[in-house]
């Protein structure tokens, strides 16, 4: 592991031949930028672990949204939008049945690979599946300014909960404010981050979403009331450093407060695409959810694009416009 | 926290008065010695944990296994056998709200502080109700050749799961074959704990019962299949320390592989006391299920027993015989 820099790429151009038979030929127009792309990279060996990881010299791979420029099959034609797992070109000619035909409803294309995407099905299905809420329970939300976090507090306020978010920063924070986040931690100038928790929680809290690992890991931990539940999204703080992080230390309280910790990942929960977009359909319809973008153009800034997804300053999703 | 000697323990003599009206005197026969009051005696201001930490001068409790030998309640009579949550002492006068009378049905009477009781139970709500196995699937259990961890490895047996059970030293080694278990790690001889786990489950773990915590705990997560449950039941290895335990560096994992992690405490769990005795006595009676106790006598080697828990030598369950 170690610190990711835009000189770890290298940007190669290769003739795109006609489409075979039942392949179809996309231009992407947006590309995702995802932490796990990050994880992607560390060496791993465990054969469980979806997505796999990137081999050296791999072409990266990532949701990507475009459109059909050639088709020959007779599912697609030509200027039909298309979602896709990838991203990191700018063209490609793949399967028909690895795309996904997108019919955007009112919403612009690339909220697609976002809030109406994978980032709110991967927020939803961690807290509603996972975190299973009841109604006037405390959330606290890591990261929570991120793509992920600002869908989550979203849902969560729209379900009844009392939400406490956590960012690093004025302009973050501020954010947090707007979209009517309960209680505000900024983490930078926080201090301790049990002490911040627990003043503004101090009947506890009942789950965690957690993007980030570490130390607010280890608060949410603390600061769980019995049958607490922590879903495991992201773990930024661990990503990128050149050593395995600690994990938490306080581990052995959630014996005690019988506290649930379960993971959620992309991947498997596809299948719930359908009931997520019917409940994000019903809450933008009643104003309750919206989302930031933090946009670069041109694959070739697309390195640059994922390296500052861990310098702490992007707000919402982070997303490159190819054409 | 820091190493627990017998020098922290004092042994104070006290008069005991007769029952008042509602009251049960009682004189203990047997009592339970058991890892959480160890972290009991961690000072911990956290007001959601369960069982709650003992302050300075506290006398302890535990289970305990005693006869009545006076009573000022029409339900309890001179003679009955009664289980209470007050051990640590010899004889003492309690509500008779407070007393469960026991039917010992053939079993000796120590047996439900043990295999028939709260060790018994910990290890059937942890294995069937968090755990949730499957027939077929792989369970790896930590100290299991200690109480809840015999136990565990033969319930399990018992389902139809593969084994693996990890203890220190040849003689827990040798016991752990005798009961049935599959695969056997001798963790004092194994070195890599995950190299040794994947050397007898290639495909992974499904389950892994947690009495450890530590390194175990990062070999389960590394070794777990998707989906795989982390049953917390007891983390001696944090317990004794003299400062806060790292946890597991690789947590990170339990995001890809959707794990879950959770804590199993006794006192939430009492209501399932029946249901589990339902099963003990059918797998009894098909010769499935047998239990190994370490008995000391008196009160003044209780403190003794207790720090024992932690020397690693302790098989089966550690009690005390008071009379």
């Amino acid at each position: 592991m170690g610190s990711l820099g835009v000189d770890d790429f290298e940007t190669v151009e290769r003739e795109l031949a006609a489409p075979d038979k039942g392949e179809v030929q996309v231009r992407n127009l947006w590309m995702s930028v995802d932490p796990v792309t990050r994880l992607r990279m560390n060496r791993n060996d465990d054969q469980n672990i979806a997505p796999p990881a990137f081999a050296l010299g791999d072409v990266l791979d990532g949701g990507a949204v475009g459109e059909v420029i050639a088709s020959r099959d007779p599912a697609f034609a030509i200027g039909d939008l298309v979602q896709s797992w990838l991203g990191w070109r700018e063209a490609f000619n793949a399967p028909a049945s690895s795309l996904q035909k997108l019919d955007p409803g009112g919403l612009p294309p690339q909220s697609f690979l976002g809030a109406a995407g994978a980032t709110g099905l991967v927020g939803y299905v961690g807290l509603v599946h996972v975190g299973r809420p009841k109604d006037g329970e405390v959330i606290f939300v890591s990261s929570a300014a991120g793509a992920v976090g600002l869908m989550v507090c979203q849902m969560a306020k729209a379900m009844g909960l009392k939400v406490i978010g956590s960012a690093g920063g004025p302009d973050k924070i501020a954010l947090l404010r707007e979209i009517g986040v309960d209680e505000v931690i900024d983490y930078k100038a926080a201090g301790d981050l049990t002490a911040a928790l627990t003043a503004v929680a101090p009947e506890g809290i009942d789950i965690y979403f957690d993007n980030v690992g570490g130390e607010h890991l280890e608060a949410a931990i603390n600061a769980g009331r019995p049958s607490a539940r922590i879903i495991l999204c992201g773990a930024i703080s661990a990503y990128n450093g050149s050593e395995a992080p600690s994990g938490p230390r306080n581990l052995v309280l959630m014996i005690g407060k019988q506290m649930r910790m379960e993971g959620v990942t992309l991947l498997a929960q596809l299948d719930k695409m359908a009931e997520y977009r019917s409940h994000l359909a019903s809450w933008i319809s009643q104003g309750k959810i919206t989302w930031r973008e933090t946009i670069v153009e041109g694959i070739e800034r697309a390195p640059d694009a994922l390296v500052r997804l861990f310098d702490g300053k992007v707000i919402g999703k982070m997303l490159v416009k190819l054409a």
